[in-house]
């Protein structure tokens, strides 16, 4: 990708827009119930050629967006005119369910033309998705070394470090002048892309350092690697957890670091384009999982795959909404004789399982910037019983008040206000208690906590507040 | 910074936790209530040139995570310990809680000699956390471009590109030899750090093209800077939204980017360590307003700063929950007949609400991905509707056999399956008309989308529910 090809983001909302509108035109025209015109096939001439040109002129990337936007039809009409050689490159854009959709529709042959010119990594990330019948002609068709990264790559889990580095590095010697090194580059047609620094290596190709390349502009070309070179830097190992070397990517503003196996062997590059993925990917999976959804979705999949990519946590949810209501089941006979409960427990349970979202939240948030740790769980204990008890007083007092004047009887507002205050203080030990629990178990706190805290926080609401009514009220 | 500083984030944690190890040792020999022993003294110094040391050798982002791991008073005994060389940049890195605790224990001058060696655009980040009474002293001490920057920074929005942008570019001009680029390069201790290119100007300081370092590299010396370099860029404006270029940063893999105003001269530069704490901070930022909190809470903050945090949520949930607790007592009468129905009613509720999530948070995910528009709210609708209309009758079906299983009335069954079903399509209808409406009203669609359609669920399966009992039950 040359940089001439690249625009200002500002303009492309617009570009866009302009491919819709074609689109349009091109449905309009192709409509079989319109009137015919004469002009009609020239003008459909002229829409294919405009189309075709604005479609050309777009980054792979952006290209990826449009197909994403697109409802199926318009969006197959797109891919069959984009230009075979970036086919490949959109592939990888693309999110899983739009690169499915675009995948039936190519043939073996298209495939493997698309897929062929990538990267060992690139190549590893795509096929999960392919067809399994292309694959060993896929595979054939790779160099040997080629052939041995895609396979090293595929052995690494898509969290770690392995499945994302690249091998586009440029490794020097330590013993040579930066004269020398100036010479060699100047024989590659371009470097990689986001080098920013070459990697130092001995004989044995252990990395003894890295050599930014503005240092090479800054010092006399006399100097020797060795002398400028820094020794010690951020290397990562194949099997690291990829979040924490993003971590590591935005503390130290890296763009690129070394990959290296036990014996400190360069083996690979991880860039800053990858980790900029990751990090964003991290927050839309985190915000798709809040929202119940099991990945990201095709807006224009069809309803049979919308069902299947929701019903997991739709089918969770009427799990712990039965057992809530089994729990008021228990109390049927209070609430016969004072509908007012019925009422009022919604309440209850509702500001639970608000407050014990907003300290889950918190609690695993902190946990996962490693700000606090299972031994510091007394002193959260403490401090969020503090604050749910204040929240108790106040807000269930307001309710309480409420209570009385709707139904007329201190009684009730003064249960209200108890059970209120009971079931934030509930909510604060599960929030911060369950991901603590968890991390002891050894599992991620994040999966799953706010489900499980709605869930004590309900059941736990009701049985609290239709409990304390049945021994005051009744 | 150098390269030197960083080291592996493997090792990292291990670090941090012998910090923390030392500053529990170094408690328990001040403890008041302990024995005295008669090497206290010595014991006491060896932990503290060791915590010295340790401390030293951190990087600023890893002491601003230290920091904000520690309750109070360890995290103002580290503070203290800090060189004062490094605090500005620490206090850039920290949450803003924190920073607030660290900044009211230094006095003036501490702040001033702290503030004064940064980036304008660093200062300008700081200044609204600074006391007042420094202000004029600081901007006093700066020199007169840097003022200049230090105001322009300020008077641009956090989510604009001018808030965010650096002055760290290194300009040269086209009708040079690379040679002579090289000589001007050499006379540079070091650049920038993340220079990634060079930003070609005219005598008008217009911006006519940029030089990726590396083509320096690989092209031969002779030749001259504007036959080599790339001449469109992608070029931002202090005006644009952050969020687009970060957006642009991922979709073009750039490293650095030119700002220029409205006749392109050049006035700044956006480097890529920037939008990866935006795009970090934007999925942060999801995470904590999903989970009912203003913004990142110091974990060990005081009760009364948590309570102010999280009050406005709680107080909206608690508008929100009175509102369905006044349905619920429009049929108290009908309750009071069939007093199943108080114990159904919330499943009827609770998987709307789940339900109508999934669909809010898959539009307003594509819509500010700008998959979707206002115009394909029709298409969206009919899906939407579709896939509730499946989940409406098939979990609706099995939970209305469930009740009339436990209760033996095949009506009451009848009425749960139509109600959940009804329900369903409810939250369809206002998952993809709520964000749809903000968005026409010229609101962000993400804003408290989940209370809005929670709300509408609650109370509207509420109705539905105990509205079609009193119809056909009683």
């Amino acid at each position: 990708m040359s940089e001439a090809e690249v625009r200002p983001a500002s303009r492309l909302s617009d570009r866009l827009e302009t491919i819709h509108a074609l689109l349009r035109q091109r449905h309009d025209r192709l409509d079989p119930d319109r009137d015919v015109h004469d002009d009609d096939g020239a003008a459909l001439n002229t829409i294919e050629a405009e189309l075709q040109g604005r479609l050309d002129e777009l980054h792979p990337a952006d290209l990826a967006d449009l197909l994403e936007s697109l409802p199926l039809e318009d969006r197959l009409a797109v891919w069959q005119r984009v230009r075979s050689d970036r086919d490949g490159e959109i592939l990888l854009e693309v999110s899983d369910s739009v690169r499915e959709s675009l995948i039936a529709d190519m043939d073996d042959r298209e495939i493997l033309a698309a897929v062929e010119p990538l990267d060992a990594e690139e190549i590893a990330d795509l096929v999960d998705d392919l067809p399994t019948e292309v694959l060993p002609e896929l595979m054939a068709s790779l160099d040997a070394q080629e052939r041995e990264r895609v396979q090293a790559a595929l052995s690494y889990a898509d969290d770690q470090v392995g499945s994302l580095m690249d091998f586009d590095m440029v490794t020097i010697r330590e013993d040579i002048r930066l004269e020398v090194v100036l010479r060699y580059l100047r024989r590659f047609d371009e470097l990689p892309a986001q080098t920013d620094k070459l990697f130092v290596v001995n004989a044995d190709h252990v990395l003894t350092g890295v050599l930014p390349l503005h240092w090479l502009l800054v010092n006399s070309p006399d100097r020797m690697v060795h002398e400028i070179m820094a020794p010690d830097v951020n290397t990562f190992h194949p099997e690291d957890d990829a979040y924490d070397v993003a971590q590591a990517f935005e503390r130290y503003d890296l763009v690129t670091a070394p990959v290296v196996d036990g014996h400190m062997r360069l083996i690979g590059r991880i860039a800053v384009d990858a980790m900029i993925d990751l990090i964003r990917e991290e927050g839309e999976t985190e915000a798709l999982s809040r929202g119940g959804l099991r990945e990201e979705e095709d807006i224009f999949a069809s309803v049979w795959k919308s069902v299947r990519n929701r019903w997991a946590w739709l089918a969770i949810n009427l799990v712990t909404a039965f057992i809530a209501s089994r729990v008021i089941g228990l109390f049927e006979h209070s609430i016969e004789k004072l509908v007012a409960l019925a009422a009022l427990m919604p309440i209850v349970a509702g500001i639970g399982g608000n407050s014990g979202n907003q300290t889950i939240t918190m609690i695993v948030r902190a946990m996962a910037l490693e700000q606090v740790g299972v031994s510091q769980v007394t002193r959260l204990w403490r401090k969020e019983l503090a604050v749910s008890l204040f929240n108790g007083l106040v807000w269930g007092g307001a309710i309480g008040v409420v209570a009385w004047l709707l139904y007329g009887s201190v009684s009730l507002g003064l249960v209200m206000t108890a059970a209120m205050t009971l079931n934030l203080l509930l909510a604060a030990f599960m929030g911060v208690g369950i991901p603590m629990l968890m991390t002891r178990m050894g599992r991620d706190p994040a999966l799953g906590s706010s489900v499980l805290i709605t869930a004590v926080t309900d059941s736990g609401g009701f049985f609290i507040f239709l409990g304390l009514a049945t021994l005051f009220l009744l």
